[in-house]
Protein backbone atom coordinates (compact mmCIF):
# COMPACT_ATOMS: atom_id res chain seq x y z
CA UNK A 1 0.00 0.00 0.00
CA UNK A 2 1.15 3.39 -1.23
CA UNK A 3 0.07 7.08 -0.68
CA UNK A 4 -0.98 8.20 -3.98
CA UNK A 5 -0.35 11.81 -4.33
CA UNK A 6 -1.72 13.06 -8.34
CA UNK A 7 -3.04 16.76 -9.00
CA UNK A 8 -5.79 16.71 -12.17
CA UNK A 9 -5.93 19.02 -14.81
CA UNK A 10 -8.85 19.64 -17.61
CA UNK A 11 -7.19 20.07 -21.52
CA UNK A 12 -7.65 23.00 -23.89
CA UNK A 13 -6.72 20.86 -27.08
CA UNK A 14 -5.53 17.53 -28.30
CA UNK A 15 -1.71 18.35 -29.18
CA UNK A 16 -1.42 15.74 -26.37
CA UNK A 17 -1.86 13.50 -28.86
CA UNK A 18 1.13 14.03 -30.97
CA UNK A 19 4.04 13.56 -28.15
CA UNK A 20 2.02 10.47 -26.27
CA UNK A 21 4.41 7.21 -26.23
CA UNK A 22 1.62 4.99 -25.23
CA UNK A 23 -2.20 4.82 -25.95
CA UNK A 24 -4.16 2.39 -24.25
CA UNK A 25 -8.07 1.53 -24.01
CA UNK A 26 -9.16 1.39 -20.63
CA UNK A 27 -12.52 -0.07 -19.32
CA UNK A 28 -13.31 -0.43 -15.58
CA UNK A 29 -16.43 -0.37 -13.14
CA UNK A 30 -16.47 -0.13 -9.17
CA UNK A 31 -17.34 -3.22 -6.46
CA UNK A 32 -17.77 -0.16 -4.47
CA UNK A 33 -17.59 3.81 -5.67
CA UNK A 34 -17.81 5.46 -2.35
CA UNK A 35 -14.41 7.99 -2.00
CA UNK A 36 -13.92 6.36 1.47
CA UNK A 37 -12.97 2.79 0.10
CA UNK A 38 -13.09 2.42 -3.63
CA UNK A 39 -12.68 -1.12 -4.71
CA UNK A 40 -12.45 -0.68 -9.14
CA UNK A 41 -11.89 -3.57 -11.65
CA UNK A 42 -9.74 -2.30 -14.65
CA UNK A 43 -8.91 -4.08 -17.85
CA UNK A 44 -6.03 -2.26 -19.53
CA UNK A 45 -5.18 -3.99 -22.91
CA UNK A 46 -4.75 -7.52 -21.79
CA UNK A 47 -4.06 -7.37 -18.80
CA UNK A 48 -6.37 -6.81 -15.26
CA UNK A 49 -6.16 -4.90 -12.26
CA UNK A 50 -7.83 -4.95 -9.01
CA UNK A 51 -7.16 -1.38 -6.79
CA UNK A 52 -8.26 -0.24 -3.43
CA UNK A 53 -8.27 2.91 -2.50
CA UNK A 54 -8.90 4.66 0.90
CA UNK A 55 -10.45 8.39 0.93
CA UNK A 56 -8.49 11.39 0.06
CA UNK A 57 -6.47 13.86 2.27
CA UNK A 58 -8.01 16.83 3.28
CA UNK A 59 -6.70 18.84 0.07
CA UNK A 60 -7.77 16.27 -2.42
CA UNK A 61 -3.54 15.10 -3.18
CA UNK A 62 -3.20 11.90 -1.57
CA UNK A 63 -5.13 8.77 -1.33
CA UNK A 64 -4.31 5.41 0.02
CA UNK A 65 -3.69 2.89 -2.60
CA UNK A 66 -3.24 -0.63 -2.97
CA UNK A 67 -2.90 -2.66 -6.25
CA UNK A 68 -2.52 -5.73 -7.47
CA UNK A 69 -2.20 -7.60 -11.10
CA UNK A 70 -5.17 -10.32 -12.06
CA UNK A 71 -5.95 -12.44 -14.93
CA UNK A 72 -7.62 -11.00 -17.96
CA UNK A 73 -10.72 -13.63 -17.80
CA UNK A 74 -11.07 -13.05 -13.69
CA UNK A 75 -11.00 -9.14 -14.23
CA UNK A 76 -13.62 -10.41 -17.32
CA UNK A 77 -16.12 -12.23 -14.58
CA UNK A 78 -15.24 -9.65 -11.78
CA UNK A 79 -16.13 -6.32 -14.12
CA UNK A 80 -19.67 -8.47 -14.49
CA UNK A 81 -20.45 -8.20 -10.80
CA UNK A 82 -19.55 -4.20 -10.77
CA UNK A 83 -22.36 -1.63 -9.79
CA UNK A 84 -24.53 -0.24 -12.80
CA UNK A 85 -22.44 1.88 -15.25
CA UNK A 86 -19.09 1.46 -16.89
CA UNK A 87 -16.29 3.89 -17.45
CA UNK A 88 -14.85 3.68 -20.81
CA UNK A 89 -11.81 5.35 -21.79
CA UNK A 90 -8.81 5.77 -24.26
CA UNK A 91 -5.47 6.72 -22.14
CA UNK A 92 -2.64 8.64 -23.32
CA UNK A 93 1.18 8.78 -21.69
CA UNK A 94 2.86 11.47 -22.46
CA UNK A 95 6.24 12.75 -21.05
CA UNK A 96 6.71 16.18 -19.82
CA UNK A 97 9.85 16.98 -18.72
CA UNK A 98 10.55 14.75 -15.70
CA UNK A 99 7.12 13.74 -15.17
CA UNK A 100 4.67 11.41 -16.90
CA UNK A 101 1.08 12.72 -18.12
CA UNK A 102 -1.81 10.79 -18.39
CA UNK A 103 -4.59 11.90 -20.49
CA UNK A 104 -8.22 10.11 -20.40
CA UNK A 105 -10.29 10.40 -23.20
CA UNK A 106 -13.66 9.68 -22.20
CA UNK A 107 -16.47 7.80 -23.93
CA UNK A 108 -20.24 6.94 -23.81
CA UNK A 109 -22.02 9.19 -21.45
CA UNK A 110 -18.45 11.21 -20.90
CA UNK A 111 -17.89 12.10 -24.43
CA UNK A 112 -15.67 15.09 -24.95
CA UNK A 113 -14.74 15.60 -20.88
CA UNK A 114 -10.63 14.83 -21.69
CA UNK A 115 -8.62 15.08 -18.25
CA UNK A 116 -4.98 15.17 -17.57
CA UNK A 117 -3.32 13.83 -14.30
CA UNK A 118 0.13 13.88 -13.02
CA UNK A 119 1.38 11.70 -10.21
CA UNK A 120 4.53 13.66 -8.05
CA UNK A 121 6.94 12.21 -5.14
CA UNK A 122 5.33 14.69 -2.68
CA UNK A 123 2.42 17.67 -2.24
CA UNK A 124 4.74 20.02 -3.30
CA UNK A 125 6.82 18.36 -5.44
CA UNK A 126 7.69 20.74 -9.01
CA UNK A 127 6.69 19.91 -12.76
CA UNK A 128 6.66 21.56 -15.69
CA UNK A 129 3.10 22.40 -17.45
CA UNK A 130 2.65 22.00 -20.78
CA UNK A 131 0.71 24.31 -23.50
CA UNK A 132 -2.17 22.27 -23.36
CA UNK A 133 -2.76 21.79 -19.96
CA UNK A 134 -5.98 23.61 -18.16
CA UNK A 135 -8.02 24.63 -15.43
CA UNK A 136 -6.33 22.61 -11.90
CA UNK A 137 -9.80 19.85 -11.04
CA UNK A 138 -7.07 18.69 -8.14
CA UNK A 139 -9.89 17.44 -5.20
CA UNK A 140 -13.28 18.05 -7.65
CA UNK A 141 -14.85 14.90 -6.71
CA UNK A 142 -17.29 15.31 -9.74
CA UNK A 143 -14.23 14.37 -11.49
CA UNK A 144 -13.33 10.96 -10.11
CA UNK A 145 -14.13 8.56 -12.00
CA UNK A 146 -16.64 6.85 -9.47
CA UNK A 147 -18.35 9.72 -9.49
CA UNK A 148 -18.45 10.54 -13.30
CA UNK A 149 -20.23 6.55 -13.34
CA UNK A 150 -23.02 7.50 -11.69
CA UNK A 151 -22.85 11.48 -12.55
CA UNK A 152 -21.81 11.27 -15.91
CA UNK A 153 -20.41 14.57 -17.87
CA UNK A 154 -23.21 14.63 -20.64
CA UNK A 155 -25.51 14.99 -17.91
CA UNK A 156 -23.55 17.78 -16.06
CA UNK A 157 -25.48 21.35 -16.45
CA UNK A 158 -23.00 23.72 -17.62
CA UNK B 1 -13.57 -17.60 -9.86
CA UNK B 2 -15.90 -20.90 -8.82
CA UNK B 3 -18.96 -21.38 -7.67
CA UNK B 4 -19.70 -21.74 -3.88
CA UNK B 5 -22.09 -24.23 -2.90
CA UNK B 6 -22.69 -24.04 0.76
CA UNK B 7 -25.41 -24.88 3.73
CA UNK B 8 -25.74 -23.43 6.66
CA UNK B 9 -26.91 -24.43 10.09
CA UNK B 10 -27.12 -23.56 14.18
CA UNK B 11 -25.52 -25.55 16.42
CA UNK B 12 -26.71 -27.36 19.31
CA UNK B 13 -23.82 -27.76 22.05
CA UNK B 14 -20.09 -27.74 21.65
CA UNK B 15 -19.12 -31.56 21.17
CA UNK B 16 -17.80 -30.38 17.59
CA UNK B 17 -14.84 -29.29 20.07
CA UNK B 18 -13.39 -32.34 20.67
CA UNK B 19 -13.11 -33.63 17.28
CA UNK B 20 -11.89 -30.67 15.45
CA UNK B 21 -8.86 -31.01 13.32
CA UNK B 22 -8.03 -27.47 13.46
CA UNK B 23 -8.95 -24.24 15.35
CA UNK B 24 -7.97 -20.48 14.08
CA UNK B 25 -8.80 -16.77 14.80
CA UNK B 26 -10.65 -15.03 11.88
CA UNK B 27 -11.25 -11.11 12.19
CA UNK B 28 -12.77 -10.15 9.14
CA UNK B 29 -13.95 -6.62 7.79
CA UNK B 30 -15.89 -5.13 4.47
CA UNK B 31 -14.73 -3.09 1.52
CA UNK B 32 -18.82 -4.02 0.59
CA UNK B 33 -20.92 -5.45 2.10
CA UNK B 34 -23.55 -5.55 -0.01
CA UNK B 35 -24.71 -8.89 -0.86
CA UNK B 36 -24.62 -8.18 -4.63
CA UNK B 37 -20.72 -7.46 -4.44
CA UNK B 38 -19.26 -8.50 -1.09
CA UNK B 39 -15.74 -7.76 -0.91
CA UNK B 40 -13.84 -9.08 2.52
CA UNK B 41 -10.43 -8.76 3.80
CA UNK B 42 -9.85 -11.20 6.12
CA UNK B 43 -6.98 -12.02 8.41
CA UNK B 44 -6.37 -15.77 9.63
CA UNK B 45 -4.31 -17.01 11.64
CA UNK B 46 -0.50 -15.13 9.97
CA UNK B 47 -1.90 -14.86 6.43
CA UNK B 48 -4.41 -12.49 4.76
CA UNK B 49 -7.24 -13.03 1.68
CA UNK B 50 -9.10 -10.87 -0.20
CA UNK B 51 -12.70 -12.43 -1.48
CA UNK B 52 -14.97 -11.21 -3.68
CA UNK B 53 -18.46 -12.86 -4.01
CA UNK B 54 -21.08 -12.15 -6.00
CA UNK B 55 -24.84 -12.46 -5.23
CA UNK B 56 -26.55 -15.77 -3.61
CA UNK B 57 -28.66 -18.09 -6.75
CA UNK B 58 -32.64 -18.17 -5.60
CA UNK B 59 -32.14 -20.81 -2.98
CA UNK B 60 -29.25 -19.37 -1.34
CA UNK B 61 -26.77 -22.26 -2.02
CA UNK B 62 -24.43 -21.29 -4.60
CA UNK B 63 -22.49 -17.72 -5.20
CA UNK B 64 -19.70 -16.46 -7.08
CA UNK B 65 -16.63 -16.64 -5.50
CA UNK B 66 -13.25 -14.79 -5.99
CA UNK B 67 -10.37 -14.79 -3.32
CA UNK B 68 -6.81 -14.00 -3.03
CA UNK B 69 -4.00 -14.72 -0.89
CA UNK B 70 -2.54 -11.29 0.47
CA UNK B 71 0.11 -10.27 2.80
CA UNK B 72 -0.73 -10.05 6.52
CA UNK B 73 0.62 -6.41 6.54
CA UNK B 74 -1.65 -5.57 3.63
CA UNK B 75 -4.55 -6.98 4.93
CA UNK B 76 -3.89 -5.29 8.10
CA UNK B 77 -3.61 -1.92 6.19
CA UNK B 78 -6.67 -2.64 4.14
CA UNK B 79 -8.94 -3.67 7.24
CA UNK B 80 -8.42 -0.02 8.41
CA UNK B 81 -10.60 1.09 5.31
CA UNK B 82 -13.30 -1.73 5.66
CA UNK B 83 -16.61 -0.24 6.90
CA UNK B 84 -17.69 0.33 10.61
CA UNK B 85 -17.66 -3.10 12.57
CA UNK B 86 -15.13 -6.09 12.27
CA UNK B 87 -16.08 -10.25 12.75
CA UNK B 88 -14.32 -11.62 15.20
CA UNK B 89 -14.39 -15.35 15.52
CA UNK B 90 -12.51 -18.69 15.92
CA UNK B 91 -13.32 -21.34 13.39
CA UNK B 92 -12.82 -24.70 14.06
CA UNK B 93 -12.70 -27.75 11.01
CA UNK B 94 -14.60 -30.62 11.82
CA UNK B 95 -14.00 -33.82 9.35
CA UNK B 96 -17.80 -36.12 9.03
CA UNK B 97 -17.50 -38.46 6.95
CA UNK B 98 -16.13 -36.86 3.60
CA UNK B 99 -16.84 -33.44 4.08
CA UNK B 100 -15.83 -30.76 6.54
CA UNK B 101 -17.64 -28.69 8.62
CA UNK B 102 -16.35 -24.82 9.54
CA UNK B 103 -18.03 -24.47 12.86
CA UNK B 104 -17.52 -20.36 13.86
CA UNK B 105 -17.77 -19.51 17.20
CA UNK B 106 -18.25 -15.90 17.50
CA UNK B 107 -17.21 -13.10 19.96
CA UNK B 108 -17.88 -9.12 20.78
CA UNK B 109 -21.51 -8.14 19.96
CA UNK B 110 -22.34 -11.86 18.20
CA UNK B 111 -21.17 -12.89 21.30
CA UNK B 112 -23.35 -16.70 21.89
CA UNK B 113 -23.62 -17.26 17.91
CA UNK B 114 -22.42 -20.40 16.66
CA UNK B 115 -23.05 -21.18 13.40
CA UNK B 116 -21.73 -24.69 11.29
CA UNK B 117 -21.03 -24.45 7.51
CA UNK B 118 -20.39 -27.36 4.90
CA UNK B 119 -19.39 -26.95 1.28
CA UNK B 120 -20.71 -29.14 -1.26
CA UNK B 121 -19.66 -30.37 -4.79
CA UNK B 122 -23.36 -29.87 -6.07
CA UNK B 123 -26.65 -28.80 -4.53
CA UNK B 124 -27.74 -32.14 -3.94
CA UNK B 125 -24.43 -33.93 -2.43
CA UNK B 126 -25.21 -35.94 0.37
CA UNK B 127 -23.91 -35.57 3.29
CA UNK B 128 -23.85 -37.11 7.10
CA UNK B 129 -24.75 -34.97 9.68
CA UNK B 130 -23.17 -34.98 13.51
CA UNK B 131 -25.60 -34.95 16.38
CA UNK B 132 -24.26 -31.37 17.08
CA UNK B 133 -25.92 -29.96 13.84
CA UNK B 134 -28.98 -28.23 14.23
CA UNK B 135 -31.74 -26.07 12.30
CA UNK B 136 -30.68 -25.50 8.86
CA UNK B 137 -30.18 -21.80 8.29
CA UNK B 138 -29.09 -21.73 4.60
CA UNK B 139 -30.02 -18.61 2.86
CA UNK B 140 -31.06 -17.12 5.94
CA UNK B 141 -29.45 -13.67 5.29
CA UNK B 142 -29.28 -12.52 9.23
CA UNK B 143 -26.61 -14.91 9.24
CA UNK B 144 -24.44 -14.00 6.39
CA UNK B 145 -21.15 -12.41 8.16
CA UNK B 146 -21.77 -9.33 6.37
CA UNK B 147 -25.04 -9.12 7.71
CA UNK B 148 -23.82 -9.44 11.59
CA UNK B 149 -21.43 -7.01 11.40
CA UNK B 150 -24.67 -4.33 10.88
CA UNK B 151 -26.99 -6.35 13.31
CA UNK B 152 -25.12 -8.27 15.67
CA UNK B 153 -26.72 -11.43 16.90
CA UNK B 154 -26.76 -9.29 20.74
CA UNK B 155 -29.50 -6.99 19.22
CA UNK B 156 -31.77 -9.85 17.96
CA UNK B 157 -35.18 -9.73 19.50
CA UNK B 158 -35.49 -13.37 20.14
Amino acid sequence: MSVEIERKFLVLNNDYQQTAQRKTRIVQGYLNSSPERTVRIRIRGQQGYLTIKGKSSQDGTSRYEWEKEIDLSEAQQLIKLCEPGLIDKIRYEVSVGQHTFEVDEFFAENQDLVVAEVELSSADDAFEKPDWLGEEVTGDKRYYNSCLMKHPFNQWIN
